[in-house]
């Protein structure tokens, strides 16, 4: 495959069309923090599978509208060239994209919300790097998180919003009383496991899960090792702490913990087993943030999304001036300007 | 007019007493960043005529003190002479004095509450502008909200703070369900458009609304036009996706979208096409931030404020680096230091 | 006492464990900004006089461990020296350690969370103090507050967690409401006055708190001054502002105000009565934005912890810049860097 790349690292560079779909794929990669066309490709397929196995298909075409009209956002704002052309102005986009027609009814008032938050989810990028870089830390997916949660907050107030899979709101109460008798043995822990990554896209499907994992692959091995150790590690600490199992199996408390696991693993620090403990300590703490911001999330009738994620890998990312001696990956401008080192990065 | 100024700004230079009275006016005019002491003239007879319209003379009051006594502290802390001669330390304290005697019934308690509340909002200034000044953005009217919400939460935690018109707090639920039967035809729509500005201080009431446009007017005329076309914008978007129509009749939908919209279109950027455009989608998104936020903020039972228009302009300045060329208005200290441009400017 | 001092000095850089023990006392010190090791055994003398009283042991090897296990992280993740020595790692473990024994009923699974919040604590610690040296304020407590209102929220989405005293999530209501009848006169007031410094610790207990004042007097008496002085202004300000009795006499409505008095009276600002004035402005302040933040922080069954203390004092010492000509005490990377001055300084 050495010489794909290259053929398309050609066309890139001649053809203005062919480099809009380049920046859109790798906005679709960046997702779990991958600048790789291809691995935006099988990133966009998982959610066409999941989409279409659950016949919601609204759901692929709203990802891929809010991926083109945050990139072109982008575009209109003069944004740096160098981090468009990484695809950093699609990636929450894409993901706004999936959540509302997930969220919300298909009707028209739904892509105008969808076409809205897409276009604002670049506004609030640029907002929230500018004021991370402050401290040399990336947006991550707060962008999306933000955007996102006003949007599907507003279906509360707007009467032309329909609700499709949210709430009800209701106070957190604890799951024990809920979880009543013997807990049912014989779990599909294999499906839960692969679901986790599947997740990180609002995708409830593990064939998709398998696809985000190809896509990874075809980028670097690494950031596969770390995405099956953290939803691994999720599963078990999620289960061993007697979480719902409803939830458990639907991969709801595995894919923050994956995004963190890869981003603290191998994408910011350099791979050692110093950084593996660190990034261990970091999704198990992303697993009871998950099971944190359930609980504080319930009054409001919203999901988490990549919230627990986003917080914890701050907060970890954050005293990166006293790790020494663990080099961060160069953050410039609050943007990733690397891919992970890995044994088959592409592009 | 041009004599007016001219004589009275002879007057401040000479008598303190004068200039005491200056930096006060000038500080209600800056509720919508209007650094002339006329336009604070026209504010606050807008709220004494909707005071008094309502009965209730204890908001005019309480606005009046609670903008001489955040004037007073600011004084008293020694902040800088130019900030203050602005009017920057008055506004935020004018808008706690109209908040705390609509929330709360009047009587002795309320007194020093809001007595304390208006000198803290000077801290509370001075502590946000001196955080937001690290992205060279100022700091609104997020010390009027964070500290009036602190004082009205308060009041479910003291039995002697006795609640007026709040809450009760409940779970976010579907407007749609409330609404019931068909819509109303014949919607005041004139009335709404005009209480937009005049909610900018708690007001509900159209001829306020017309003296808050007039206030405008004597020192901006874009102001003026970004304002009216700001509550237009609102009242479009809010009834075009369903929101309560007792809220968008009482102009609830449309103060902070006005704010927003003479803020990014007039105040923070020079006019322009691509400004106008910039300074719709933020006031459009404001629109669905005002109903996201009373979504959320319904189990607490308290108001946004001006929550919604803070949170939107903040995430559209803070990208300013990026917008070349459109120069901003500058910014020193995190906060304003110049008037926006228009056919009238005064004093 | 003047040798003791020196002989534990002299202790202390001979021996490692010495050393070890020294860091960890003077952690527990550094909840109340004590930076002296005899301070810290007063400290940890109060939480196991109160444990005990109240048949709960496990609170105080709780506080214990996580001290611990929060210094022996630090250590791992090789913070800065100075500060390390000077305990400034541990206050926040000790604080986890003994609110999660308080929060949860003793099991494994209790211990587990304790171990992993001590560690995270730390890395908190780390994050926030990077984050508010921006502006040249210290962390406070907050990363205390953080970790551990992750961790009890956890407990309403893990079954495994049982909650021992915390909630019933709830809306917010008016406390007159509830309060009924004519309010007893015989208030325990000197017991009520005493428990705010105690319940710094999450102890409900007078003796622990003349504990907490005489570790105090050992080392400051300026903080014993601002202590006793910011728990009678919260005592008397509580009760006239007609607050839940019994939140009163269980001392709830005074550590924060505690914490704030010693914080802005002695600790960052020189002692004055310039000083003292705005000290009263935000121990008040304090108690009001505490009653806020209960009836906020209903809806989601936790406690505010000492949230109100670090809100205010953050917005009290951020605008530091402009209350010339009062120095503050110098912070260096976030974290203090001197102790209070006082006639009784130790080691």
């Amino acid at each position: 495959m050495p010489d794909t790349p290259s053929a398309w690292t050609t066309m890139v560079e001649r053809n203005a069309i062919v480099r809009f779909v380049d920046i859109n794929l790798r906005g679709a990669g960046q997702v779990i923090f991958q600048n790789n066309p291809l691995t935006g490709l099988f990133f966009l397929a998982a959610i066409a599978w999941g989409a279409i196995s659950d016949d919601q298909i609204a759901i692929a075409y709203g990802a891929l509208t809010a991926l083109v009209i945050a990139t072109i956002t982008a575009m209109l704002l003069d944004v740096d060239h160098s981090s468009l052309r990484q695809g950093l102005f699609g990636f929450n986009g894409v993901l706004v994209g999936a959540a509302v027609p997930t969220s919300f009814s298909v009707d028209p008032a739904m892509w105008l919300i969808l076409v809205i938050g897409a276009a604002v989810s670049t506004i609030v990028m640029l907002a929230v790097s500018n004021v991370m870089k402050t401290w040399g830390v990336p947006a991550l997916t707060f962008p999306f998180v933000l955007t996102t949660w006003f949007l599907v907050l507003a279906a509360y107030s707007f009467g032309h919003l329909s609700i499709a899979s949210m709430g009800p709101p209701e106070l957190p109460h604890p799951v024990g009383e809920l979880a009543g008798g013997p807990q049912p043995a014989p779990l599909p822990l294999l499906e839960a496991w692969l679901k986790g990554p599947a997740q990180v896209f609002l995708i409830n499907n593990a064939v998709s899960g398998v696809l985000v994992v190809l896509g990874l692959l075809v980028n670097s091995a690494w950031a596969v090792l770390f995405a099956l150790i953290g939803s691994a590690v999720a599963l078990a600490l999620s289960l061993g702490l007697g979480a719902s199992l409803a939830d458990v199996t639907a991969g709801l408390y595995g894919f923050s913990p994956v995004l963190t696991a890869v981003g603290l693993g191998c994408v910011f620090y350099e791979p050692s087993w110093r950084v593996a403990l660190f990034a261990l300590l970091g999704t198990m703490f992303t697993v009871i943030v998950q099971g944190a911001m359930d609980a504080a999330i319930a009054p409001f009738g919203i999901p988490t999304f990549t919230a627990p994620f986003v917080f914890v890998t701050w907060l970890f990312l954050l005293p990166k001036a006293k790790l020494q001696p663990h080099p961060h990956a160069p953050i410039k401008d609050g943007v990733l300007t690397r891919t992970p080192p890995g044994p088959a990065e592409g592009a």
